[in-house]
């Protein structure tokens, strides 16, 4: 069994190889909307007493002959206490005989996959012109975003919003100095592509700021009662989900689905079925597009052995005998 | 993270202790029994193309703060090629902060907590004198139920059948020599306990062999279609689950259920009920009662934390950061 941790990770896709990341989430995407993979719906154990819970997120492509079981904890008050509040562990097992091949640390994993799965979204959902990127929440989140995005779309200029600047001084480190801009909330939502990455419980962006022909990342919404669009916006857009059942209960539409202001029949597709060509992706240069992610095991299954495969070959990881 | 890979669990909880493992064990039914535990339904990932699957089994005690996660693969061709039918691993996560905590091999654990059930079961459901015990299927497993058998009944003599001499002549090195008696089929039968663990899909077990007061572990059936015992033994008998969903599923139940020969109202009880005693175990010395096991993840949680506390306090294993 190999082991992999996070540097190890890092290395084999580092945010410069974000492209082979993007390419093996579409596939991804495009192997789950052809029903050709195995992915039971995610299982939780709530830890009540410590405000936090694990997810535990099994998947099995027959293409890659590979299972994958995520383990991911959310702890919100973690930080306080120096830890992440987010941090995984992937195994990965043969399907021809079960042995298991991998662990990796999952936490990076699952940060580019989400980052992936944006410029997934973007390649299918927004215009081909395309040329800003807006980016409200300027977090960690944000830099997996943009690194993504830019593959699929000739992006010019970011435009950022963050409560925190400090946020903003990092994307300026990471990328391009005089492509990232800080501005308001306002101009930050009316940009080409908008991607919204913030743990809110109430809508901040507004319908009357959302142009004509933008696509729309939503990020940020990953448990019950999070929500970062006015859900007018949605009534006006095309929604596109990564999984029902898991955008259902915690992504963007989970609370106006409650609330009764959107319904299933105004998800107009999953992404999966848009890349693999059984649904349409956008039809003009107008309409409002909205990618609603949640974050699919397959996504971890795929970017985990595309990092398992590299580091056989390059030889990096340790191997242990379990 | 702490690695424990399958000779250091070995080294932690040799056969020699399996009483620590017992009393473990005890300890996850009886907190089964209370319902102070999270046990989502085990996942199944299906390798139809290989013949195999891979079971994926969470649980959570808040008494031990520690939520697990075992992965746990079948493949019944495996031993064609060299390698086990069965191969797990199990991971630990803190519940307090989500931290994964230790990678250990489940192999042996698995083994080592299905014994200790049959102990346990032993405890609460065989006559307080039962001085013989019967074995039927004599491979890895029958060393297990024996060793921790063994520490709850003073059993005198070992009476055994299996169809592969070698089997018995291991179980001769094993144990004391003079103890351990090859028989035939029917004498295995009737011992005062009496533990199948054959992969059979037809009842050998008859009905007229099995005396009154005997307690049989029915450990075998862990899959569709499985059985052991003659359904007319299930009939006469008190019947104590480990779980009804896994029971009613793929235990030595499945079969005389899907039939009709049995119904839920033929279950007596879980085995956790009667351990933290909302129900008695055995009433008389003259009843029948059987064992259906199929093995509870929180069986592999609490024998996984056992091998975990006395790995941290021994320094043993290999410490990584993820």
């Amino acid at each position: 069994m190999l082991i992999l941790n996070q540097k190890q990770v890092e290395k084999l896709v580092p945010l410069s190889k974000v492209q082979q990341v993007v390419n093996c989430v579409e596939q991804a995407f495009f192997d789950y909307g052809q029903k050709s993979v195995q992915m039971p719906p995610k299982v939780y154990l709530y830890f009540e007493k410590y405000n936090g819970d694990l997810r535990i997120m099994p998947s099995y492509s027959p293409k890659l002959k590979i299972a994958g079981t995520k383990i991911v904890n959310v702890h919100p008050q973690n930080p306080k206490k120096g830890l992440l509040t987010v941090m995984a562990s992937i195994i990965l097992n043969d399907a021809k005989n079960g042995l298991p091949l991998a662990l990796l640390d999952g936490t990076y994993i699952t940060g580019m996959r989400t980052g992936a799965s944006g410029a997934v979204a973007a390649k299918y959902l927004a215009r081909k012109d395309a040329r800003t990127l807006g980016i409200i929440g300027a977090g960690q989140q944000a830099i997996y975003q943009i690194a993504a995005i830019t593959k699929v779309r000739k992006i010019k200029e970011i435009f950022v919003f963050d409560i925190n600047d400090k946020a903003i001084e990092k994307l300026k480190k990471v990328f391009n100095k005089e492509k990232i801009k800080k501005v308001s909330l306002e101009q930050a939502a009316q940009q080409d592509i908008l991607v919204t990455t913030t743990p809110l419980r109430k809508p901040i962006i507004k319908e009357k700021w959302i142009l004509p022909g933008t696509h729309i990342n939503a990020i940020g919404a990953d448990a019950e009662g999070k929500e970062e669009l006015d859900p007018a916006i949605l009534k006006k857009g095309k929604i596109v989900i990564d999984d029902w059942a898991q955008a259902s209960h915690s992504g963007e539409i989970n609370v106006p689905l409650k609330k009764g202001i959107i319904s299933r029949q105004d998800i107009y597709s999953s992404l999966g079925e848009i890349v693999c060509g059984k649904r349409a992706g956008r039809k003009n240069s107008q309409e409002i597009t909205i990618f609603d992610s949640t974050g699919l095991a397959v996504q971890d299954l795929y970017t985990a052995n595309l990092v398992y495969q590299k580091a056989k070959k390059e030889k990096i990881g340790r191997e242990i005998n379990l």
